[in-house]
């Protein structure tokens, strides 16, 4: 899974079937310290994150194993919202 | 997913039985603000987008989860044409 | 999917028994314009593409699903052989 | 594979249910000499790795095929700890 | 497929029970004239290559195709001993 921060979100009426009801967050990926890659993916939101929040993203096939997604047409997944980050014993990041 | 712009089509009429009857659009990844990566795709349309449109796409197995793409050896799938895009409250692109 | 030129092929007489039959052919990356990236792959051939031809190529599990890939270790298709790529009304090849 | 080094740890009390009991450790990649790439991934351990192990991990479908992440909406798994790594006959590293 | 050079070997006595009488290789990718790009891979071996030798490797769930790897957590294989690469005409390579 990949480290990122929800930073705003996409609305698109015309979508395949499969799509429906589900949100698209836009994420942009986080390194350790929570400075911000130029990198960014849109993910469905199966934990209900909200804007501004660290989270966890899935890509590929696994990104269909929660109940939102299974069987959509969606490559990538929020499917945790971190708490805490600790590296070498050290609190990087606290909610 | 990723965001992208179709920005042209590509004929192939020597290709895999499974293909037949697709329409393979170029898409071009965007950055959140609307430019271009130097990046493209080119992907299985399953929702009827036009040249011009901003519209997201799927990678990998996810790509074959649609009505169009099931069972193709298709990587990519266009399945949703985006409405408008918001970052930190701001409207970054409306169609 | 993404775009290639076939420049070469591999041969390799000890292999997996599942790839028996399949043809290795080196494909390299191309840009929409036709010019080369560095980036190459080694592609299981299922379309009949001759050295020089200008492909679309599909990976991961998508790669799997022609009938000359089915259940086979190869995570790289030739799908489809281009006759025409047209980029924003303008036809940028043709074959 | 990719060869990492566990650095620390997350912790997501709010997740997708399928993750509930899982590790989630922070694993930096390293090149074969043991140094750190600047990249990173978040990874469910399989092994029962400790902070500081070299370790290998497995991305993508592939990260599902343990007893633990099996089903679950996971990227990524530590399947292995390195023991030693042995480069043109000279040991580059031993546990 | 990507084309590559055994240079080395992992143990890890430590690992997923799935992983039990695998051997792990270490590979480093090639380009086409064999020089080594930066880029490496663990790869479970599915041929008996031995070190030194040029090979192709699959990755992602391709890479559970063989009779070695099936539901294993691996997401590369050694699925081809390469004998000989031509490009253009040209013998790049020959065992």
């Amino acid at each position: 899974m990949n480290l990122g921060k929800v930073v705003g979100t996409i609305v698109a009426s015309q979508k395949d079937d499969k799509l429906t009801g589900t949100k698209l967050q836009i994420v942009r990926q986080l390194e350790l310290d929570g400075s911000e890659t130029g990198a960014f993916v849109i993910a469905i939101d199966a934990v209900g994150a909200g804007e501004g929040e660290v989270v966890l993203y899935a890509s590929g096939s696994s990104a269909r194993q929660t109940a939102v997604t299974k069987d959509r047409p969606a490559d990538a997944v929020i499917m945790a919202i971190v708490d805490s980050i600790e590296v070498g014993g050290k609190l990087l990041y606290e909610k």
